[in-house]
């Protein structure tokens, strides 16, 4: 357990957008080599232990930095536009710690969030709802879970696991914690996709794992609130953010390939690249898809924002709207990852395709996460919503 | 004169909104029959004098409404969302305050809101700097102002007028004021465009024209200043909410035919043409080019207000960056505006291009008015602040 | 009736690409005046008459110049660029003899089409599958005809009519010819839309109208054969061309203008509106959105060609493979026509909405007409196609 | 060298297209991992060499295929649908085999073209005009040849190359031939792009390499034909159905995963995915960009075909005209390729990201390959092209 958080001993001064812009400096010095390689970033996730961010949602009466959501969103996207992978484990933490706050009780935050903040833990995922092969026994202290989880992004490395399992009787899911080193926890990385390599992405193998009571955030058999609904546009406002910083990315390493490498097409007969109308016009579209995207999700998450504090007070109705608006940054923030990412090399050109700056690694991480749940149904939902204010129906993707 | 003014005695209980949103409301009963037979709209003028907005932008302490300029732009967007076209000279008469405050003295501020605020007068415009066929020549008075002055929107109508003119010694353009019954003005209308028909827009022609030294704004010969600059950017973000409105405008359209007069076609299986996937779809992709839009127009709008108050301690820098912010929310408003308005006939079919709805008046609105400046030089700007931070050339369009 | 065709007596040398373009280039010169009055263009139909068209696609046997549809296509195509109204009354009018070849018989032929020769009629359409007011009732010398049918576009001012007519005992329609003057038969102009104004489009209204057997073309209850619903194929194909030919004229429009009377905005630095970089930038965009559309629907004229005149040895699966291929350069054709007719704009700017040159008709003739149906389902069924070869369903639309 | 060719005894029998399949069929087996390994296939090389592709295009009277353009292309095509790099050494093989018809002379065709038959030579090329360091000296025997060349695709692994080195005494470049082999001239691999890895593309250094005027295409100084100038549209083309192939290639994958392997959307009631009418409408969006794209290169091909057999008689004209039908297909093939390689994953979703599929080499090779010159100047020279007939500048690239 690193005691790194010790090391920033002035919590009054801490800056979390200077230490997350810091970090992803250190972080992007690698990030295409380590893109290449793939695998487990162990160093990198201590850096980011290191860092204190692990805290930065925690509420300060529990030792954490308390900050709100505008700002997590922000240290995500800073840390994305340099290194997206890493970016995501640092957000579904924050995800999962969200979830305390949203589905547990006071007895549960003050433990988890204690426990988090006193030994820098950094927690994975162990969610996914699609896959349904992870089950939930009664047991005297709670329940025994057996089974398997796919997808479960920042496992691998992880302290502890927010997991879901399926409860037969019920016919529903339970949501609990459990420490990754419990025994009969066990986790395999078998993330190969094309992009977001360093996501820590595997299978959790679960046998006779005890979950006891005192872990269960979400009983089976239990309709979750509109407070707990939250926890899916939590998620989905932290992708928006990825998504966003990798688009970012992408540009301003256009933009200094343009600066700095890139010489002006002769046809153009302009005195350097960036002096080229087309060329100026161009980045004026690029750029025209980054703002909107960047704006909305700055809005998105003051909503969330607010009504994360409002607790159980918040209604199905305000979790409707922020739904939409959520949905609504991210599906801009979509097309503006994925978009950028592939139009930028129109700009800079053949020679900027070299291995040696690696600038393909914005589209596949792009391309990789945008996948997450289909956007032609955001769409969709953002039409109905429209037309006759049905607001989305809320499920772990909406 | 209109006694208009008089007949909102409780000031302190006045709503702007609610009073835009009424006069929209009887604006647009009649919209599509005044668009096909279009002219000067006399009583619908006298609508808008009697509603108290030509005083919503006038500070308190000269009677005015004292409202903000996001208060004002949305108001433009709510008329705008009805009848564009009078939506436009209303905006554009708070355009011509603007200008007093912007460019005028103390005094000429003073002297010029009172009037405006007791006479409840109306204001046009008569500077189009592209059209240099007005000439000021010295006067022991001030200036005598002879020639022509072309795409004068509002003039048609209105009580005074601000003009620009040519003078040769100093080859620059001074500004000022003049009442549009002075003797040797004359207003002829010669608009004839196929959109934003009632925007009474005319020739101005000015023969021997007394121009006293009190009525200019800014003498020939001295550079603006940053704050007199921030004009141009006034009109830019009155535009703005303008193509906005009528995009917004048009998705009610199409929303409400869709809602209650379309069939769903025979091969989509639906029971309603609004549970058809693909047109909820598509709902959701026409929705995505407002709202994106309509955040930034805001946001413009806050920064317009903060800039606004700043007074001559505006910075060229400030003003520069609020050019991008306005340009962003512009070129946005823009393609919602042309696009929405085109696009919703995909969605309501054959029987909506009726005369009797009159819905190609969106299109032809957002078409005409759009071309105020070329959006393509729009998003050579922003490409060319995205690649270094080159700000926009205060100019009269950006 | 006119003796016109008389006047084209050496039928050899008919070039009805260079007659086409001739009778284009007299619409065109009151094209504008006439969009705006709207109405029975009778003067312009004579001269059509006039022009030796009417026969185009007849059989040389039975008179006509006997003209393939790539040639009877770039007719109307050369024609829509200049008046898309008239393009269309000569589109629909060959529509209604090529529905005589692929429902009738060979006696109807002979006679229908020696009738329209020798009279040179002009043919309208009574067809509106999804309208089933007119009813069929047996009787003994054929069917009598009672009810009203909407959207005949053609109608007003034709001489003969394609018609068709629900029955109820077979519960099925039957599709039939009758002369327009016919006692029973009322034409009542109705059609108000904003676009495509001269279109002749009325109800067709039918009191006990006789209809021998021998004017019947499709009796009730008989499943019509490939060849037959080849005819929905011809129509898609003429209203492509209709598309393409809207777009194809307000480009050209467009590029006369931007020639003749355009001035380079200031900020370009160029010499003249044509040397613009984002102007030659955005025209070559339009130009890509209106080539590829006439590519495809010359090859898919050639296509139909092809199998019309396989007769009765054509397959379901080459009448499907086709409808592929005209759905493809008809969804092309309508995006062109839309969106060019309103991009034009960006180019032209604001000078150029002046009702003098009245360029928005092209995007009102494009709108209005490529409602015909929706283009989301043309989308759609191109998309089952290259999923797993599902051939379009033949249907009056595809 | 390869006897390969002696194994397809029947020339008469021989079919490219089955041949092409073939090839792709097997290429397509390894594309993923030879894909991620990268470097040099040598044994994929063996097997073109070995299917008598490398004498496609040589006129029969050489003891080649003598295949007409359009099925070079298609051949091409076809390849690229599999393995764009393999496509890529066989297109450009053949380009360099044109080269020898369009500059050289009837003694240089004879025996360049039967010794590529005899020998089944292979050929790279070593031609980048924008890289001016390999110079010409003169010598006695014709020149001397020292320096470098970037960027020469398919000159690792092969037996003869194009150069062209610059010339001082005349301030032009000469093209000419030479072994690969021949003392003096090095290849050094070093292309590292993150896509179309294996087209042996490399650095060629020539120390004092000796080139005999008998190895001269074009000498210095010489203006080169109209004839010669059809090289580059050859160029053009070649990577036009490379693009267009990689586009299809990418369609065709997620085809099959939709059919295969996705599951629906647990939002969209379908059956199965390819059941949902949302998945339905983007694949038909899909389609549309790659079939327009395919029809205009078809087209272009048989315009180039046209052309390439007039021989010495082809004019400026002729051959600007051509430029502007490839430019059309290019720009056209340019974006399905990179834009329906990036969309397809909206289809195909999160697991189809995994390296065993390696779905995502579509858009590398289609975002380095499309980078050879900017697709902004190709759609500004038809912008000018349709503005007043200017045709293209006659250069490497247009």
């Amino acid at each position: 357990m690193s005691q790194a958080v010790l090391k920033t001993p002035q919590i009054a001064a801490y800056d979390p957008l200077a230490v997350a812009a810091d970090l992803a400096r250190r972080l992007g010095a690698s990030a295409n080599q380590r893109d290449q390689a793939g695998g487990h970033a162990a160093q990198e996730r201590e850096w980011i232990r290191a860092s204190g961010l692990l805290t930065l949602s925690i509420p300060t009466v529990f030792g954490g930095h308390g900050a709100d959501w505008p700002t997590v969103c922000q240290v995500i996207r800073i840390m994305a536009r340099a290194d997206s992978a890493l970016a995501h484990l640092l957000g579904f933490h924050h995800l999962q710690l969200a979830g305390i706050q949203l589905y547990g009780t006071p007895q549960q935050q003050k433990r988890f969030y204690t426990l988090t903040v006193e030994q820098n833990l950094f927690w994975g995922n162990a969610l996914n709802p699609l896959d349904k092969r992870s089950i939930a026994s009664d047991a005297d202290y709670g329940y025994q879970i057996d089974g398997v989880k796919s997808f479960s992004s920042g496992s691998v490395g992880s302290d502890w696991l927010t997991i879901s399992a399926w409860h037969e009787a019920t016919q529903s899911a339970l949501i609990g914690v459990v420490p990754t080193r419990q025994s009969g926890v066990t986790v395999q990385a078998d993330w190969d996709a094309f992009g977001q390599k360093q996501t820590d992405s595997g299978n959790v193998h679960f046998n006779r794992v005890s979950l006891p009571a005192t872990q269960v955030l979400q009983a089976p058999g239990a309709a979750p609130t509109a407070q707990a609904t939250l926890r899916s546009q939590v998620a989905q406002l932290i992708m928006t953010n990825l998504y966003l910083g990798i688009g970012e990315g992408a540009f301003e390493a256009a933009r200094g390939y343009l600066a700095d490498e890139a010489r002006p097409w002769f046809a153009s007969g302009a005195a350097s690249a960036g002096a080229d109308p087309l060329v100026q016009h161009r980045l004026g579209q690029l750029w025209l898809k980054l703002r909107p995207a960047a704006v909305l999700a700055e809005q998105a998450a003051q909503t969330l924002e607010r009504l994360y504090r409002l607790g159980a007070a918040v209604t199905a109705q305000q979790r409707g709207a922020l739904a939409v608006t959520v949905a609504e940054a991210k599906v801009l923030a979509h097309r503006a990852g994925v978009e950028v990412s592939s139009e930028i090399f129109e700009l800079t050109g053949a020679r900027s395709t070299s291995a040696k700056y690696g600038f393909d690694r914005f589209w596949r991480n792009a391309r990789v996460h945008t996948l997450h749940d289909p956007v032609d149904y955001k769409i969709r939902d953002l039409g109905r919503y429209a037309f006759d204010g049905t607001l989305p129906e809320p499920t772990a993707y909406s």
